[in-house]
């Protein structure tokens, strides 16, 4: 066993080196090429179809077989309209605008010497994703988009769509100024563990999955992770609510997509309007199928199931919605900044001072007024693109686009400028005038 | 021992749990009043300056009679001139542009749905800082500048100076808008690691001091570190180096400050040019008191110590400097990619492609041009202030100013929108207009 797993890091190691190696070089290619390398691979994909979807019909009899749910078998099985409209945003991605080269800063610090903070890519990237096959062609049309290699590793089940993928990926790339080697597929689940302490080789992880599995990730890493365990969401029902949009709002912010993390999973409700709207949303919930559940003091207005703290800071990802009645703003606050999971949070009111108190105060990622959390989107915010959703405190927070995959650097030009001038007695004085408007 | 350590820590939530409260706050207050709480601290310091300066004085002695030494010491040192300069800093604080506040995206996504991403504190900072007690008063203008609240523990021989600070700060901040509590002082080593597993009360940890200090901080919390364990710098001199520029860079960058983290470690020498230009160097480095060490080739023109493997990687932090002969720029960039810590490395050259190739393949948080690696610095920079200097790939990287001190959060506001309306068979299309130019 011991033996075993030397070995395996050992390679996985050598699988680093050459994806750190040729990320060197894909981090200094132009726009174009990197854009011509996509090219190739979308071209690739289309000409490989069926050779792809064969490999995907196998990974699906074979899960089918061992019992595989309905939903993660409809996310496992790619099928011909999937694949193109795949290739379709692989093609999308050339069009995006470069992430990569672009000036934040341009200063002069004094005559000749020039301070700039230009983007540049991070290096490799360590992907960790569920069975499903697409997402392993959408990220790595991003990976090389942002001039980034690619460490892949895909659910168990789809391991035959994954290996396929990647050699039609890898094929296509040598004939491109991209390095084959940018891209890389791990296939066992021990690797992952190993990826994991590769912080010298990998400088971002981006693991997508259940709430635990992130969790996983984070506790046992040190490189930077990308990606959020909690979508604990709420909706704050303000006594000074319009009841049209507070109904519409719930009910699509709960039943639109309950599975995804900017669903929301608990409603607060001011106890001054409580009376007057939480009979009418409560249908409007049962309606759309959604077992509620309350605190004591929705006892007055609702015959439903009581709400334990634990149901506070359950994220229920189905169609279950927990209700409290707040007696103020403060409270509702409170509730949410105890509870939330800093992901995204709104407030129904016509009052835009209650609202504006309710975005500053509510500490998270988004924070929403009159509209639905499930807005909190890379795509819906406009970015083209979305890599995923950060719930920390530093930035990049919230839905992360391209601008994630990247870092910067400061880039000095001078003239044998020396510190030693600029110290002391008699010492000289810095310009530091900005060169961009 | 487990009571004394639990009770501790509770009472260590208890200051965690005030300052986060206060820093809410504190972090929705106008630009105003964080101005008019850190000139209230600068008229108390003004006002307490002898009680501080006595309390120092007790620090000095006690610190003298331990025997520190002589380096240390000056740093414990406050002094009149030295609190005069530091209040004087305090000042300059108040006139530097808000972090907070500052709208960096704001997009139309619809008719009369608009998103803003808008900066805002990041809530909580925990810093550790050395025996240096203006330290202090600097860290603190700057976080109640940034809108956060901060927990500080300096240097153990600085403690009398650090507590009639923190009273004389918390006192001054009664009479402002900024709850005193914002402002927190531990004064116990064991407090630290509490300090560290407080990832639910604090929000960034920026750990002073040694590069083994600062390795153990980042090893032991979940809470994101800003800070570096090393600074092992570069200098390439190119076989199209200008002689004059090369010798006075080599000097600036290697003895203007040996101990500072942006100073040069080992100077790299095109094979072409070592011949003419080694022997002037390090004529001029012996000059300046710098012992040399270098790899077998510059046994060809000096009489140097042979440098192992080992001085590669290593931070001298002081008047010593290793010396190695390369056969290409592409070697140098290897050995600079290979054992610098990704803080800053400089080339000298004529040779403007040369220079290009440089600053985008060397992987750094700094790659200068013709220029003395000291410059790398918020200060010189024109930031104003530095926070701390990132050897981190992510942002904020390199030299971090008051940015660094605040995250963002996108803000969102409709008009009953829902996501119902854009999805599905006739849905709508998002105008993302952006309305920022």
């Amino acid at each position: 066993m011991m033996v075993a797993t030397t070995s395996q890091s050992l390679s996985l190691i050598e699988i680093a080196q050459k994806t750190r190696e040729s990320s060197r070089q894909l981090a200094i290619l132009s726009t174009e090429a990197r854009n011509q390398a996509i090219e190739a691979m979308a071209e690739a994909l289309e000409m490989a179809s069926h050779e792809i979807i064969q490999a995907n019909e196998a990974d699906c009899q074979a899960a089918e077989f061992a019992g595989i749910s309905q939903p993660l078998y409809n996310r496992l099985k790619l099928g011909e309209t999937k694949l193109k409209a795949t290739i379709k945003g692989v093609r999308d991605v050339i069009k995006l605008s470069d992430p990569v080269g672009s000036i934040q800063i341009k200063r002069e610090l004094d005559q000749g010497l020039i301070l700039k903070r230009v983007t540049c890519p991070l290096g490799v990237l360590g992907i960790i994703f569920e069975a499903r096959p697409e997402a392993l062609i959408q990220i790595t049309s991003l990976a090389i988009k942002s001039g980034n290699g690619v460490i892949l590793k895909g659910g168990k089940e789809a391991i035959k769509s994954c290996q396929i993928l990647v050699k039609v990926i890898r094929e296509a790339l040598i004939n491109t100024q991209v390095n084959p080697d940018a891209v890389q597929l791990l296939t066992t689940r021990e690797e992952i563990q190993a990826l994991l302490e590769l912080d010298k080789y990998v400088d971002l992880i981006i693991p997508r999955g259940s709430n635990e599995f992130v969790r996983y990730i984070q506790a046992n890493t040190i490189i930077p992770v990308l990606g959020h365990a909690d979508g604990i969401c709420h909706l704050y029902i303000d006594k000074e609510a319009d009841i049209e949009k507070a109904i519409s709002i719930t009910i699509d912010s709960k039943t639109q997509y309950p599975a995804a993390c900017n669903a929301i999973e608990t409603l607060l409700v001011h106890g001054d309007i409580a009376g007057k709207i939480l009979p009418q949303i409560a249908q409007a919930l049962i309606t759309h199928k959604v077992e509620l559940k309350g605190d004591k003091l929705t006892k007055n207005y609702l015959n439903i199931t009581v709400a334990t703290d634990e149901d506070w800071k359950t994220e229920y990802s189905d169609l279950i919605l927990s209700i409290k009645i707040v007696e103020s703003l403060e409270e509702a606050i409170n509730h949410i900044n105890t509870y939330g999971s800093k992901h995204t949070d709104a407030i129904v009111t016509e009052d835009n001072n209650v609202a504006e108190i309710f975005l500053n105060k509510v500490d998270a990622a988004g924070v929403f007024h009159n509209c639905s959390t499930r807005f909190a989107d890379g795509f819906r915010y406009g970015f083209g693109a979305e890599v995923g959703i950060s719930t920390q405190k530093m930035p990049p927070r919230g839905p992360v686009g391209l601008e994630g995959l990247v870092t910067y650097k400061y880039q000095m030009t001078g003239n044998g400028h020396i510190v030693d001038t600029y110290s002391g007695e008699n010492s000289k004085s810095f310009t530091h005038k900005d060169l961009l408007e």
